[in-house]
């Protein structure tokens, strides 16, 4: 059985077949990202911002300049942030039926700073290990001004929901003959050719983990 | 000589160097997207929800049901619009200057239904352009009832700002001798083999506009 919702606010309405609150999920969404968008409210108005981000535990991390305004904000405000993964256009025989596959999570809840300078030292490495694996024991580890420089932030996972579309095209029965290609358009996310600074070209090139695949589902 | 932002909420305050206002680089990370977030105020909570969207003119629009919490609170309420494309993982010497390209946009503003039905259409149908070119003249056209059914709103895109990275690494000078891979990974989203429904398999396969690949610059 498939767990409830954490909350009102993360009950899936709209489609609610597509909703799921299982922490394995919602963490391997998590795990997929690189960026999120965050949503709070500031100076009377209500803000939409990209930051990068990653998970260690039952956190999502976000990092930033100590004296900007998404830092200081976010500390002291409550937010929703959302991370969404477009994996597939669905191409159906109706203008009406068209539709998207994707994987998406919405946290609600409270960035809380991580103060402890040995702490942000920790997790500002996961954060390059999750872009590059094994990069952090390569590069130069951040020096106490940048660590002090820094604001680390953590949200609870806690108060989330996923929502994922992972299947073909829902035709209605009487567009069936229609005769137009209907079906998925798989999207993906790769690497290019990587481009190196001067004198780097020699060297070993760095992990990453694109391309990244979603799962296809053949029916609903 | 570069426009200014149009409002201090579009004022890019944190690395203003990479802030653009100008309607032809809003725009066309607009059309790039196929999804976008929206953070909104409602039932004393901010959300932040995915959804898809396209540019027609000066314009954003969305689309949902007609009786979807979205688009009901949306033609109400102020909110913030972000779309974020990631281009690459900037892999520094030095953990503290990895960074990302990326092309961003966040606008602001409020959503306005569009009630007329013969306009619905026409917006309804420059959706499935965007998605996938070609395609509204081969399927089947939305409904009367479809289009009853469905909102759809539009967002001016007269208070957006753009803010794009797409350059090489950053480091230190004393740290330009670490012996470490340093560089892009650039980032791009393509299309996988379009998986057809049941009696598609012959047909000619549908346009679409990936791979997405987004400019490089040698220098900031």
């Amino acid at each position: 059985m498939k767990p409830d919702a954490p909350s009102p606010r993360t009950q899936i309405r709209r489609k609610p077949q597509r909703g799921h609150y299982d922490f394995a999920t919602i963490a391997a969404i998590v795990d997929a990202a690189q960026i999120c968008q965050i949503a709070f409210n500031e100076g009377g108005s209500v803000h939409c911002l990209p930051t990068a981000c990653w998970r260690v535990g039952n956190h999502l991390y976000i990092h930033g300049a100590s004296n900007s305004r998404l830092t200081r904000t976010l500390s002291g405000s409550d937010c929703s942030v959302c991370i969404a993964h477009l994996d597939g256009l669905v191409l159906a025989r109706s203008a009406f039926h068209h539709s998207m596959n994707f994987r998406s999570v919405v946290i609600y809840g409270r960035f809380i700073a991580v103060d402890d300078p040995e702490e942000k030292k920790t997790v500002l490495a996961a954060f390059v290990e999750h872009i590059s694996p094994g990069r952090s024991a390569l590069v130069r580890p951040a020096s106490t001004a940048e660590v002090a420089g820094t604001a680390v932030l953590r949200l609870s996972l806690d108060e989330a929901a996923a929502k994922i579309r992972n299947w073909g095209v829902d035709d209605d029965a009487e567009d069936l003959d229609i005769p137009v290609w209907a079906g998925v358009v798989p999207l993906q996310v790769v690497a290019g050719t990587a481009i190196p600074e001067a004198g780097c070209a020699e060297m070993a090139k760095p992990a990453h983990r694109f391309p990244q695949t979603a799962e296809y589902e053949s029916a609903p």
